[in-house]
């Protein structure tokens, strides 16, 4: 570690904190005045855009990365169009900043509240979509945070050129530019460095690929929030309507399967194998899917001479830990939803869970015990999403335990301090001894 | 690390997360029957207690530990009182877990809602006192987390003692007692053991002595909620009511000065100067109270002949960081409310800050600008507190940025997770396509 690069990663952090207060001090006015700046200059400077980002999408192709890599970092009408948005839908949302969201009085007089105030510093790591530099730059600007940026080094034009539009459009609107802060190197010791940083960076939030969260949680001295992986379930009950489990399923593995809320396994109750698996095996191979089977589910397969198209091969113990992020889909056979939740418990990764089932106390009893970030009934796992849930973006998914569930969006980049508003109260009433008070002189 | 200490706390960790999910399955009432049998046994098994209780005293007089320390440990019945009266007021607070705190509907009709659940294992570190034992315990049951417990090795009979009977009353009261696990053993390796467990365990939480609590932090790799220290500050403004200003900055600091919510650091306005620190200094010099002071106040001091007694000696720059727990308290003169929310932010620790002011605009300003867990207008700081505040206990205190700020209890014991429920929704409404459904057998 150079010092030089030591010292360019704690400038960064210097000026997003020197501006913390001013943030939190904004009217919502403000920042909804400098939002909607962000989206008319980005619709103004367009063709800067596409040509910034030329330049990363002429890199990738001359790296010979996959076509679906650089899919993900194109930005073309369409998508800035799509970022244009994002902004103009956070300056809508409510201001979720000096929200007290309770006050009580105590017996004494004293009121006691909690105020929702910012996080602070949050430094978002992320890959190839330059989108996020634009989604994760609303969601703070609108909660008071300062955010230090730090995309992949493929779309580093694209998010220079954003970043500078962004803080060009701040600066006009009076919203201090400073709040937004970007990593315009591509050297990962800033990285290493900026996640060591403990009590200056107030949260961490990684986004990408299991492996760079992983680095990311295991060198950080600051708190992380962030999900390892998708390894969603989906199980069709023996009380489902099979007509809702055949779009279910084929929506939450087909529609999109390269995200992480796309299923990865589905379950099937052993009383209606029969009936529902040749059909949705059938389905499924239409659609191009590979089938990972348990002995019972291959069977059926295996049995149904109209199924001969169907890729089905056995499923290995490590296949229902996979996030196959392809057209890959493994099947497991049970005798109950305890056994379903069971298998959710052992395989599954926290993010998104769903039943299909017309039975009520079994939803419930889903909805209740399975333990992740998103339990569903009856929909698709795909819904799983700061937009779709009409959160208005997403700083990223949350499948840990603390702080936030699911996706991240403007109340989860804050937190709740205490205000308490009094007029001379005493802890247990001991003022000054009246001994010394009469003395005073 | 032998691996005959590994299995004893993977043992441990096993046995809590076997119990998770029908903890999240308890109906309210059997949650408060378990705390009211806890309550009862608790009360008709005093005489164990003490007997038990005794044997750590003793042996800490052996080891001539300070009388204050072996205060702390101490059960008498007064004591034993308080850890009855804790288990009630659990058993009549309101339960967190299941409550849906939104719900909304989507334009398709999907409604997305957001429930409170149990965080699942949290492992708490904590020194002297065993009422800690009681109290966590309890905020545990009734937000239906298992907890490990690890007590200081001083009071490993009396913590014994407890958790034995807190377990015998649970499993009378159909509880699961294995919800309740507690580390009788004292190696240190133990703990360390139990940190790295992401996963399994979902958060820790520290109590005790800050080179405990950095230890800690420092060897997890699971969540850990915090504070390291208490150096509370209260501003005198200017235009402060001097009378309160007395009694608030005598009791935060006088009334109990070995705790974190104590007052350290008292900051001046220096128009006030010459009016109130001289009948300060009295009152506080009359107490008992060492003032380290900064030149300014310092002269003050030293120029008047009624404060001839007072202790008050030139303050070092590493007193204002400085968590004294004693009746030592610097001083500092600042120009301005900005400079004292500047000093406060330089050398406080973000736990509770006070302001003394009649002025509203201050006084708000002061509140949404101090980036503290409690911010208080006119009150002592010694409020800081779960039972103060009325949330009935307290697992501890944060001074974290995530998750909870200030006094944990019931409600920071739980997180929000989505439940979703649908009736056939899809993503981008893509189900199976009609080509393949019409030719499904």
């Amino acid at each position: 570690m150079s010092r030089e690069v030591l010292s360019y990663a704690e400038e960064k952090v210097e000026k997003a904190r020197a501006v913390l207060r001013e943030l939190v001090s904004l009217n919502t006015e403000v920042k909804n005045k400098a939002l909607l700046y962000c989206a008319e200059l980005m619709h103004d400077k367009r063709d800067f855009i596409k040509e910034e980002n030329a330049k990363d999408v002429e890199y990738a192709k001359s790296l010979g990365l996959s076509s679906a890599l650089i899919d993900r970092l194109v930005l073309n009408d369409k998508r800035i169009d799509g970022m244009i948005k994002v902004l103009k839908d956070v300056a809508k949302l409510p201001d979720p900043v000096g929200e007290i969201t309770k006050m009580w009085t105590l017996p004494n007089g004293l009121r006691v509240g909690r105020m929702r105030v910012p996080l602070g510093v949050i430094f978002i790591i992320y890959e190839a979509r330059p989108n996020v530099t634009v989604e994760a730059a609303s969601l703070c600007m609108k909660s008071s945070n300062a955010v230090i940026l730090r995309g992949g080094k493929e779309a580093i034009n694209s998010n220079r050129a954003l970043v500078e539009i962004l803080r060009e459009a701040c600066k006009q609107a009076g919203f201090p530019e400073d709040a937004i802060q970007f990593i315009d190197r591509p050297e990962r010791e800033i990285v290493w460095e900026l996640l060591k940083m403990e009590g200056k960076i107030d949260v961490a939030i990684p986004r990408g690929g299991e492996s760079l969260i992983r680095a990311v949680a295991e060198n950080a001295r600051v708190p992380v929030i962030k999900h390892y992986k998708g390894v969603c379930n989906i199980y069709v009950d023996d009380e489902a309507d099979l007509n809702k489990a055949y779009h279910i399923v084929y929506n939450a593995k087909v529609q999109r399967p390269s995200v992480c809320n796309a299923v990865e396994n589905l379950i099937i109750h052993r009383d209606i194998l029969e009936e529902f698996f040749p059909r949705m095996a059938y389905i499924l191979g239409k659609a191009g899917v590979e089938l990972r089977c348990d002995e019972e589910s291959l069977k059926v397969i295996k049995s149904d001479p109209r199924l001969s198209f169907v890729k089905a091969i056995p499923a290995k113990e490590e296949d229902y830990y996979e996030e196959f992020l392809d057209l890959i889909l493994a099947v497991k056979v049970v005798g109950s939803l305890e056994e379903a939740i069971d298998f959710i418990e052992k395989y599954g990764s926290k993010h998104s869970d769903a039943i299909i089932t017309e039975n009520y106390t079994k939803a419930m009893k889903f909805l209740n015990q399975v333990d992740s970030a998103a339990v569903y009934v009856n929909a698709s796992t795909r819904f799983t999403d700061g937009n779709e849930f009409g959160l208005g973006a997403e700083m990223g998914i949350s499948t840990d335990k603390i702080h936030a569930r699911g996706p991240m969006a403007l109340e989860e980049l804050t937190i709740q301090k205490f205000v308490i508003l009094g007029n001379g109260q005493l802890r247990d009433n001991v003022g000054v001894p009246e001994d010394i008070m009469k003395d005073l002189f």
